[in-house]
């Protein structure tokens, strides 16, 4: 990780009380945007990206070098048109891109915080980025989107800030994180814990890092972001590179190679404490037991238009769970219109060149613009 | 682990060539009786075990202290009736509970083999184990049973030996390993080998052992086990004895304490090696490959009646695999039922206290004796 001296940010000065109760200020908030803002500051949309994403929606990610992680929705003429809407898109707080996370420096020690920095929840990522408004001078946003843990944080905004935003798209959530999905984030931080070189978060004062760890936990939620049939119409039982099985512990079959290698590259770009700490955010969602037991409470005095969107395959966040989001807006009196997509890809499809899903994004937008 | 002298074993003097090519001979099989094979001796039931099993079946296992991983279907009076059946369990070769395995000496070097054992197959598993036929003087079996690789081992059994049973109940499983079981096998395999303690399979010459990757291992295959609804009804979101998030990284939530206690108590019991050795050869498994991409022609010669059981809430090995099966032994002209069981408790329901399962194992049974 490199060249991060150039990520813009935005210093919060306001002190924000975190749900640990501790308070922070002065905080840094890196963010990047997309398209123009116009003059009757209309036409924002603040995404919000997933565990492992970062602000870098479309074009190059100058860390990565690689594409954003929404290049196939964001950009000119695309689902999300950057001719038309102006794109915010911050690192959330926590991450390792650049905004307040467990790799800065630790005022009481001078060393990174580690897991001295405070457990942070989705409530307080979006409250953290709410400040966002104040910066670009937008009283009320034109959308909120995000897959995932983005679809997460669509939902937690809608309830803290109802009347910010005139529609909101969250798509392959949950309200509330269920025991599968706390248990194979558990199965994450297990891996990393495991490294010795994790040696109890504070490997930022050394030279080396658990990259083992992580590349295991990477792995394991790669695994959970491809269905079934996606992995077997994609890969089966196809070798790497040989003609027959070689009676070793090597990369044999090409899913084997592919998730190596997904670990490898992965570790290259994110922290493993800021992977602990987003996923314990992620295990702590629970909008229904914030708006005591009854989710509908939480969008009650939003006017947004909401479109719901999950995906056949999507086995980490299935549709069922989207559709309890749908039951609550309904019985809440929203406007609210739900899809199903039709995609072999898994949980990762938000991420892809699905046309169906490309397509609604774009009408849906366009419609209520 | 300990009394593991006294065992009931085997030596197999017989070679062995393996399909890796090397030959084994004089090497050591563990295995456990129950009940009494008969004077006409056509009451034997040969019973594979999984992945983490062995070969105590029921009762007490003499080495955990705890019940034997079929203990609901096989004793006195149970679905697989032991005053009526004489059931054989062998540990499979590869493993780490008496039977030849990574554990044991290599005479070329004197010290355990860990990665210089050879890689073996459920083939090699299952050529081995016919030498209990010889072993008990029994000329057919009456039936072959097991599930997930177990229920791989019936199929393999059958297909080597097609006049060696009258019945087979492979349960649970698959003729060709899935990409995504081949993915799940190999998370764990990078679990085991990312612990610098594995130290590439020598830790057996040494005084430690990669517990921390192993037990990451078992955590991610423990989640697979269950079905998203069966965690969601006895876990969901609750928490391990405390009244609120404690916003640290502790086990806040019951699963999370539950999976570590599984990753724990695993490693008191099972060898690293020996989980390598074995997710290996179940992802090496692809019976249809064998018989050039035409699966009926495994069980062309057998004139055994089969069971197929699968069961609606396991993923790991769905009732679309099990399916193929049956398809396969229809078009080979045999005679064949299939039942898949209505279960919330994933792909461990052929372990556990499933009536309509249990029943109809036992009827079966009853019906074909």
């Amino acid at each position: 990780m490199n060249n991060k001296e150039n990520i813009k940010k935005i210093i919060i000065k306001k002190p924000l009380t975190l749900d640990c109760g501790r308070t922070i200020n002065n905080y840094p908030l890196a963010y990047e945007t997309y398209g123009k803002l116009n003059e009757k500051k209309d036409n924002a949309i603040l995404a919000f990206h997933a565990l492992s994403g970062d602000q870098f929606v479309s074009g190059t990610n100058p860390i990565t070098n690689k594409s954003g992680w929404w290049s196939y929705l964001v950009g000119p003429n695309k689902a999300i048109d950057t001719n038309k809407f102006f794109v915010i898109c911050a690192n959330v707080i926590g991450g390792c891109m650049g905004s307040y996370g467990p790799s800065n420096t630790d005022p009481t020690t001078n060393n990174p915080f580690g897991t001295n920095f405070p457990v942070i929840t989705i409530n307080d990522m979006v409250n953290a980025q709410y400040n966002l408004l104040e910066f670009f001078k937008i009283d009320k946003l034109f959308c909120l989107t995000g897959g995932s843990m983005g679809g997460m944080q669509v939902l937690q905004f809608v309830a803290n800030f109802p009347n910010k935003t005139k529609t909101a798209i969250p798509i392959a959530c949950s309200a509330s994180h269920s025991a599968q999905n706390i248990a194979l984030n558990e199965l994450g931080r297990q891996a990393i814990m495991a490294d010795q070189k994790w040696d109890k978060g504070n490997y930022l004062s050394t030279s080396s890092s658990p990259d083992k760890g992580l590349a295991v936990a990477r792995m394991a939620a790669h695994i959970t972001y491809l269905s079934k049939k996606g992995l077997q119409e994609k890969f089966g039982r196809k070798l790497q590179k040989r003609d027959d099985l070689k009676f070793s512990f090597d990369a044999d079959f090409q899913i084997e190679s592919y998730l190596r290698h997904q670990g490898s590259v992965f570790v290259d770009r994110f922290d493993a404490n800021s992977y602990l700490y987003i996923t314990r955010a992620m295990d702590y969602f629970d909008l229904t037991k914030q708006y005591n037991g009854n989710l509908s409470n939480a969008f009650k005095d939003s006017k947004a238009k909401f479109l719901i969107i999950s995906f056949t395959s999507d086995w980490l966040y299935p549709t069922s769970e989207n559709k309890e989001i749908v039951i609550a807006l309904n019985s809440s009196g929203a406007d609210v219109g739900f899809l199903e997509i039709n995609s072999d890809k898994g949980h990762d499809s938000f991420l892809l060149d699905v046309p169906d899903f490309l397509k609604s994004i774009k009408s849906f937008l366009e419609a209520n613009y």
